[in-house]
């Protein structure tokens, strides 16, 4: 099986990369995922760092072009012995959080937190993404091509769908986390470096309109802006247009079901280039194609 | 057992009300919930109407005073034969939906909703609320003091604890919805008149720092404010404070620990009031008392 090697990684991406794997549709792979660095010995006096994600990739897909979709499966995330928390006030929702880092054991799916209390593990993957179309984007980002959305859906079983903007999509996997609490209120998770199985799919001119999200009980849209009010409002108007056009509904019905049977929820809340919200539908509710 | 009329209904809630029923800690109790009345006949050219919600209250719960926590234990919802679900640019999350009403029936514990798609019924409560220590507070809003908090976990089972501001607490509950999504991102959901069994108990000087719901799973702090990021901060610092105490951590550790465990959830984000977040833990993770 093709591994890619955690020492390919980049911190952008950008449409005039050189892939440094390329697979097929339909081909089972391996992605290893950057160790967490942490925030190491620092003081509050000190300069702020740079925040930058290594991701692993370019994966070149083949036979992926503009106007696609291409779907990653995630079949097996594959966790260390140890993870790595930190805080910072400037990473998570409190401002005035402490300068604080901690490894933290995992064994026998728990992660030792303290005396008597462990958590159990929830591993997904926090980046997949693809090139945007022009320009570069920072793996640090969320948006439109998918990337650091943090989604705690994306774990083994799910399918993340994005739209490929360039040929060969340029496909990027990392940022997995052993555990995390939705919203990622803190600014990150329990950071590893993890071995990530998955296979892709290449569906000719179905790309989403956004980013989205299928596992065995929901189907989801996931939308980044910089507001809340923002990416509530987009979340909702995309899934109603979705819902209407597979279900045969008028729009106002549409709107009416996604006010029902929609979770809005969040993925994270702390990114610097906006929020991640996750509106989902159950199975039931999505339909048969 | 006593039953509280849907007749007996308020749009405010104030310290100095009379109540139209009494409780004692320990007993239960049946509540009628209103009618919902729709928008009715209508168009976008008409007044808009002034929003009003109203709930079946005040009770007085025997022996509740200032600083007591009210423990409002849900026991049962009784769902009617249908529901109401309505749309309006000045309701939900789309500035633009258009005038929609319409009646759903409800049988079998599904929602018929259109031909081959019924949903779930997720009875719960979108009201429970004491009086305010002075002023009054419209019972469409949610805050403090608990009220229009549209949290979807308030269903059979759950407890909600509220801080007792005024002797006899002078309870209100209402609102209740037969399903709906997370989020309430129409502004309303399946509402109903429904019958709630619930009772009630006072922990002497245990006011908890926000209103909480307390599930067989979880233990949730439920905080309403006009932002998104002020709701957040507050939830998680809530969060982080009770867990610091419970688990006996330093603050940064359960900070840590809320990244880790806590989700992030949105209760309701229309309200003019303010949106709702719910940030919950495991029972696991909240700990024996």
């Amino acid at each position: 099986m093709l591994t890619v090697s955690r020492n390919h990684r980049v911190t952008q991406l950008a449409p005039d990369m050189a892939p440094v794997a390329g697979v097929e549709p339909g081909e089972t792979f391996r992605v290893e995922t950057a160790w967490p660095r942490g925030i190491g010995m620092r003081s509050l006096a000190d300069p702020r760092p740079p925040r930058r994600l290594a991701i692993t990739g370019p994966i070149a897909v083949r036979g992926a072009h503009p106007g696609d979709a291409l779907r990653v499966t995630i079949h097996d995330i594959a966790l260390p012995s140890w993870g790595k928390v930190w805080t910072a006030p400037w990473l998570g929702v409190l401002k005035d959080a402490e300068l604080y880092e901690r490894r933290l054991d995992i064994a026998g799916g728990r992660v030792d937190f303290a005396p008597g209390l462990s958590l159990p593990v929830r591993p997904m993957v926090g980046f997949v993404g693809v090139a945007p179309g022009s320009g570069s984007v920072e793996c640090l980002a969320p948006g439109e091509h998918g990337g650091n959305m943090d989604c705690l859906t994306i774990g083994a079983g799910a399918t993340v769908v994005l739209p490929v903007r360039v040929d060969d999509a340029l496909l990027a996997i990392g940022d997995v986390h052993a555990t995390m609490g939705e919203g990622e209120v803190i600014g990150i998770s329990l950071e590893v470096g993890a071995e990530v199985t998955a296979a892709v799919e290449v569906a000719r001119g179905a790309a989403p309109p956004c980013p989205m999200v299928e596992t065995a009980a929901h189907v989801a849209v996931l939308i980044t802006e910089p507001e809340f009010a923002a990416a509530s409002e987009r979340a909702v108007r995309t899934m109603a247009e979705l819902l209407a056009a597979r279900r045969r509904l008028a729009f106002a019905d549409a709107y009416a079901l996604v006010g029902l049977a929609g979770d809005l929820r969040i993925c994270q809340n702390i990114n610097p280039f906006g929020l991640t919200l996750r509106l989902e539908v159950s199975r039931e509710v999505w339909g048969a194609a």
